[in-house]
């Protein structure tokens, strides 16, 4: 039995959603709101973030990365065909070049403002940071996603994938960073037709059902956020 | 043929040197200022970020992560028993949240705020934000520092290595982080008996010395820097 330990707008955890969701594995959510520093979990995962994983009676799995090679040393090789990450040290490398992009440095320069400022916070107490979202890191975080679009425009328009011929890590990692922006309407998907393509073709896979169908209590998701055909 | 793409000052190319440095591997070194964004080394990496691995004339393997995987997986198993990733995939797992603790959190947190206000700083050109260190940065950072002492004093007295019985890739991680702060006289070394006690023991190891004898123009190390039994 698999317990994950999330957030829901936590992109990270929503990226190991998925690849659950991928692998086929069934688990069991508990939500944790990570600015709260339950001494519980933090003796899970000392660093007080989500996601953590456990298996049975195992010792937490802890952060995104971690539970990614977790998941591909226990049941990648039982996945065949859909197994998420390439056989080649080369392409592998690739894979875990464009996971760490989307969930370190997309998340740190846009989405993770995003989700800070516009859902976090509203649930913070104003003791911790809670409050109105900070309107000149937002208007930062906006003027980031436009680079952002145009290196992945520019994936999208040269691979069939993120990384290369087949589904990967690398577009569970990257689709779950924008399913959280899109929830707030914050992505231009318009500018990168590719991108739009890419991301429509993600979505719309049985892992991601679960996520769209998440909503947060007084703020609606955007028009394009379930629609599969956005 | 390995060439290192690095600074001399990247603590996390300076884990991969000192992980190159324990598999025994020939590597050339080519030195880059981050902030300069040249053109041939954004094709290399379009994150503009060091370390960036090339074997041979194979694609460039980007960042200390993917890096430290590829290595293993390209020469773990012939390292036996000095193979710095445990067979287990539960401890490959604490083995890569603490080198993720090392890299991201505490770097993120205190190394890098040291590295960049008191060193790169020093180099940068004032229009990409060159000048003197902030000394308000600086002291978060210097308040920061006692939290992961903390930390790390309460694995270090209940290990025998950082991530358990077998030196790994988390040793060398945390290792590279504090070398660098070390340099600057930055960690309260009386503070953690226990950790000063385990940083010696992988400071006296072969693969430390290249960085010991690493030297900045105009700022010389502190008095402990080079010193095995400081």
């Amino acid at each position: 039995m698999l317990t994950l330990y999330h957030h829901p707008f936590s992109p990270s955890s929503r990226f190991v959603r998925l690849v659950l969701g991928e692998y086929g594995a069934n688990f069991e959510l508990k939500a944790v709101n990570p600015w709260e520093r339950h001494r519980e979990f933090l003796m899970l995962n000392p660093a007080g973030t989500v996601p953590v994983l456990i298996e049975n009676d195992g010792p937490p799995i802890c952060g995104p990365l971690p539970i990614m090679e977790y998941l591909d040393e226990t049941r990648g090789y039982a996945m065949g065909d859909r197994r998420l990450m390439p056989d080649h040290p080369d392409r592998r490398a690739e894979t875990r070049r464009l996971v760490d992009w989307a969930l370190r440095k997309f998340d740190d320069e846009v989405v993770g403002h995003f989700v800070r400022e516009r859902i976090y916070k509203q649930d913070m107490p104003r003791s911790v940071g809670g409050g109105e979202p900070d309107s000149a890191i937002l208007r930062i975080a906006r003027a980031n996603i436009h680079h952002h679009m145009r290196y992945f425009g520019y994936l999208a328009a040269s691979r069939k994938w993120l990384a290369g011929d087949r589904l990967s890590f690398a577009d569970f990692a990257l689709a779950a960073e924008f399913s959280c922006a899109d929830y707030l309407g914050e992505v231009p998907w318009a500018e990168e037709e590719n991108v739009k393509a890419w991301y429509a073709r993600v979505k719309s896979r049985p892992s991601f059902r679960p996520l769209l169908a998440e909503k947060m209590l007084g703020m609606p998701p955007s028009l394009s956020y379930a629609d599969l055909d956005f």
